[in-house]
Formats: C-alpha cells, sequence, structure tokens
C-alpha cells in the first residue's frame, strides 16, 4: 500500500513515494517517474519522446566564484543532456527557468545564455523557451529538455538481470576530483590533469555519442548517467533490474592522478558525483561481441563488475579482502 | 543588429535579447522564444507539440504563511496549464523541479504533490517526472509542460491587426484583490466576494476550455493569458501583432466588490497580475458571429476595446476625459 507521506527522510525515498503514487499506466506514457527521463507515445508508429529536468541552485550545486557564467550555462544543460544520453536518445528541444536577483549585470546573463545555447548546440538541442524570476538569493536554474528515440530503441534501469556484466564509460571521480581542487583554493592548476579535473567539473561532456551507439547496438540491458556518485547510482539500476551488483574495485577507471593531490582516487571513483559518464549492463555471452564492436572513436567502456541476485544491494571486492557492502557516500539532498 | 546583451533593464528586455539572439528558425520550430509557449512540429503531419516552462520562487511569488502546500502544488500548475490554454492547446504531460530545504516535513512534500496532480488531472495533465533540489532559503517550484494542438490550430501573439476588437474571458483584477486581502491579514474573509477573492488569488482556475474553444472557432485572430496583468501584457500583444491598442475602461469586467475594502477596482483590473484569464482579439466584421456563437458555458467574454494602428502602445479612454497612455504598473521581476 502506498505510504501516505514520504517521510523527511532522503531522495530516494522521496522519488519512490512519488513513483509508487503518481506513475499511474496512462496508454501514452511508456515511462514515467523513475528513469533519467519520461518516455512518451507519439502515436502508434513513429520516435517516442524522452523527456526530463533538473534543477541547479547556487550555494548547493555551484558556486560563482568558482564558475563563470558562461561554464554554468553549459553545466546547467549537460545534467539533462546526460539524462537524455542514458536512455540512448537524441536530445531536440529544451526551455530554461532562470531566476537571478534583480540587478544581474546583462554581461553576466547574456554570458549564461551563450555558455548554455553553445552546449545545446553541441549536441543538437535547441533553446524554444524559458522563463525569468527575481530570487532574493541563490540564483537557479531549471531546465527541462525534450529528447527523441532513434527507432524507438530506448534504454532503461530496468532490464539487467544476474550475471550480467557491468560496464562504465570514461574515468570514474575526475569530477570529484576536480571538486576537491576548488575546494582548496586552486582554480587554476598548472598541471594537465589539474586542468582536465577542473574542466570535468566545471564543463562535463555528457556521453551522448555513446549512449545513442548503445541503444542502437542491441547489445545493452539497461542504462542510466552517472549524477550521484557510483554508490550511489548503481543501487538505483539493481533495484530497477530487480538485481544486486559486484563492483571489482581493481577494474574501476579511476582518476590516478588525483594521488598526487592527497586524495584517494578510489573514493572519488566510487562515492563523487557529476562525472555523467554512462552505467550500462551486457549480457555475459554477449560480453566479447560488445567489447569487440565497441568503437574506438567513443570514450572507452570499461567493465567494472557484474550484478548478482537480490534486491538492490552494491558489493565491492578488493584483492585480498573479503567482500564489503557499499554504503553510498554520494551525495543526498535530504540527508 | 542583435545587442551583446540585455542590459539590466526589465523583463521584457531580457526575453527581447534572447528572442533576437536565440529564435533561429528551425524546421521542426513553429514558434520559439516569445509567445505563451513554444509550437513544436512533430513530422509533416500530426499534432503539434506546445511546450511551456513558469517558476515561482517563495517570498516573490508566494508567502507559506498564505498559501497551503496544496494551494501552492495547484497554483505551480495553473500558469502553465493558463499559457496552454493561451495557444488553444490541450495540456497533456508536466514534470516539477522542486527545491526544498532539506528539513521540510513529508507531508508537506505529499499534500503539494497531491494539490500540483489533482490541478493536473482535472485537465488532463500527467506528472511524468522531475528533479528535488535542496534550497538554503526560498522554495522553489518550476514546471515544464508539453501540450498538443488539435487539428493543428494554434493560437499566437501575432496575428491581430487594426481595428480588430479585443475581448478578455471572465473577472479583471480579483486576485488582485486577494492578494490586497491577505496583505491586509484577512485570510479568512466572511464575505462571499472575499473568499472568490482570495481563491482567485490562491487557486487560480486557468482557462483551457475557453482556450480550446476559442482556437477552434476560427474567429479569434491573437491571444495569450493575462498573467502580469492587462497593462503589461496587452503591449505585449500589440508588438507581436504590429498594433496598438484602446481599451475603453467603462467596458472592463472590473471586480467591483473590491470597493468594499477601500481597493479601487479599476486599477486592479488594468494592473493587478495573475488572473490567468485570456485575452484575444476578434476580426470586426466576425464579432458579431462570435459574440453569437460564444458558448454561455465558458466564462463570459467581454468586449474591452480594439486595435490600432501603432507600435505596441495601450490607450485608455474613460468617459468625459481624454484618451490616455497606459503605463505598465504590473509586475516586472527586474524593474
Amino acid at each position: 500500500m502506498p505510504k501516505r507521506d514520504p517521510g523527511t527522510g532522503s531522495e530516494n525515498g522521496i522519488i519512490q513515494f512519488l513513483q509508487d503514487r503518481y506513475s499511474k499506466p496512462d496508454p501514452s506514457i511508456k515511462k514515467g517517474i523513475g528513469d533519467d527521463a519520461a518516455v512518451i507515445r507519439r502515436g502508434k508508429s513513429g520516435e517516442y519522446w524522452l523527456v526530463t529536468t533538473d534543477m541547479l541552485v547556487e550555494g548547493i550545486d555551484f558556486r560563482l566564484d568558482w564558475i563563470t557564467p558562461r561554464q554554468l550555462g553549459a553545466k546547467s544543460i549537460s545534467a539533462n543532456l546526460s539524462d537524455i544520453a542514458a536512455m540512448g536518445g537524441r536530445p531536440r528541444f529544451y526551455t530554461v527557468s532562470l531566476g537571478i536577483p534583480p540587478r544581474m549585470p546583462g554581461r553576466w546573463i547574456s554570458e549564461f545564455y551563450r555558455g548554455l545555447t553553445q552546449q545545446g548546440f553541441r549536441y543538437g538541442a535547441l533553446l524554444i523557451g524559458g522563463d525569468l524570476s527575481s530570487v532574493r538569493e541563490s540564483i537557479t536554474v531549471s531546465i527541462a529538455m525534450l529528447g527523441e528515440s532513434v527507432g524507438r530503441k530506448v534504454l532503461y534501469r530496468s532490464g539487467g538481470g544476474r550475471n550480467d556484466l557491468l560496464y562504465v564509460t570514461g574515468t570514474l571521480g575526475r569530477s570529484d576530483a576536480g571538486l576537491r581542487l576548488l575546494q582548496q583554493g586552486v582554480k587554476r592548476p598548472g598541471s594537465r590533469p589539474g586542468k582536465q579535473a577542473i574542466r570535468a567539473h566545471l564543463q562535463p561532456d555528457p556521453r551522448c555519442e555513446a549512449g545513442l551507439w548503445l541503444a542502437q547496438s542491441g547489445l545493452v540491458r539497461c542504462m542510466m548517467d552517472l549524477s550521484d556518485g557510483l554508490s550511489a547510482d548503481l543501487p538505483r539500476l539493481c533495484a530497477a533490474s530487480g538485481t544486486s551488483a559486484e563492483v571489482d574495485t581493481s577494474l574501476l577507471p579511476v582518476f590516478r592522478e588525483a594521488e598526487k593531490w592527497d586524495l584517494d582516487p578510489l573514493h572519488s571513483a566510487l562515492h563523487g558525483g557529476e562525472d555523467f559518464e554512462l552505467l550500462f549492463a551486457v549480457k555475459k555471452n554477449r560480453a566479447a561481441l560488445f567489447e569487440k564492436s565497441y568503437p574506438r572513436s567513443l570514450p572507452p567502456a570499461t567493465r567494472i563488475g557484474r550484478m548478482t541476485g537480490g534486491g538492490g544491494e552494491v558489493w565491492v571486492i578488493s584483492a585480498g579482502r573479503n567482500r564489503q557492502r557499499l554504503d553510498s557516500l554520494g551525495y543526498d539532498h535530504f540527508r
């Protein structure tokens, strides 16, 4: 029986509450609340629309002394682009609601929209409207995006199964390393890895091309993007697929250069947010075919573990140690 | 030549800047920035999608001591429903981004979503997704809505012409009267008009049915909804249509009961925001037909003036006085 209210617990708890209560079946909604984007049927034939929204709040999600308005515009839309990528879709249109203090300079506003629209354009998405509001304090950006399926091939968080192999694109923990550098007061690092880390945090590149290929390949069973960190997101993939998972830490594509700054690359890879890489599962007997056919032009896909039977639990295996339960240390807005 | 930045001027100025710069023609976009909703082609045939977004910010757009969470949910979505109504479309789907302080009670959250989804459902719109964020201070709600045209009949702000007659639905200034009552500390007025006024402010009823009829009638040339007040919105309709306008104050359907509370009903009707009534123009030689065929079951449509030649100026005529320029005293976030 659905609960009366979501309590004050956690983001997952609130979303679960909404999903239980409001994902009523309607023939036009193929997937409602609870995945990276909603999936809407347009008619008996034709492509699906993918719909997603994200909100960024100053002081919680970004700081104006770290990010330029142009970078903020680009970053704001990247979360939405990544959601569409995670469904295997193609970004098309977006609206932006922007809340700014009344005396914000015109130059700031134009730079924000420049960053936003350039990043959108790069991935094929066009600005079609929005709303402007004044705020007293924290700048707030909320973007809603429409994407489109290609050949109706959409990937969900559900669909994975026991013994599927788990993969991620790119490097994990790089954005977190960038955040730590900024927290240490390093805004303009001299080293190449330092620059990469800060760029990953301030100007993430969503994996739209990879997402599209993965959906088209027919080899992927389920997918999501990594926005809150592997330890927060992998349990969501498992819960949706009705599995648990084991991650082999020795396989993780960590951002090793972070060691130089006294950071633990493994910790960042497991718990750091905003990498906007893709996490997906491939059936074991198709893994060899997948690894052979995955294009070299895309960000590398790395096998990190496997799905197991069970109910949404994630375990890590490290050489010479017993397997350990991976608790989410990723960011939760309501914990 | 488009300006480099929008200055710090006004909401209109910023929107004009965005429109000049970003409403690039794309074959799939029938109407981009600058109307109540964007209009997207889905293919060579089939209906258009209408897309709109609105943001409400605590302390600017609402106060928690005046509005219950259920009313806030309903009010948040009403602005979007009204935008779809203003295009003559049918609401279908929406996402909601909600920013709330970390310790918001679960009961508040469930009541908010209850009000939101009940109001959406009443007008045929279904919740398909969203985002949750924590905020430090002001609760922020941003909703994006997808609507659909019916028979591809969509009404724009543009399309009006000289000598067209102007009409509004319902009563103007009632929401403003409700706001004034609340500001005077009257939360539970005893009188029926008082209750009506506060209800109009806290739980507005968007004119979806009327909007749909008006678009289907084939008699309406342009339309928008009244969200910022007649003195702010009518110049926008005129600017889009390349006209000016004259409003006859003796014709305005003011909320006369507001006199009892020492309010000026005419002032509220001209400048008060959030009535969410529809404002539209009918060609003069079709006005009689329009008035005869407009259904009595819908909120009354009242003729309030006419469009004239010129460039976006609005004049008021009052009995026994020279015509006067109507300056916008409606709310502008950035003035």
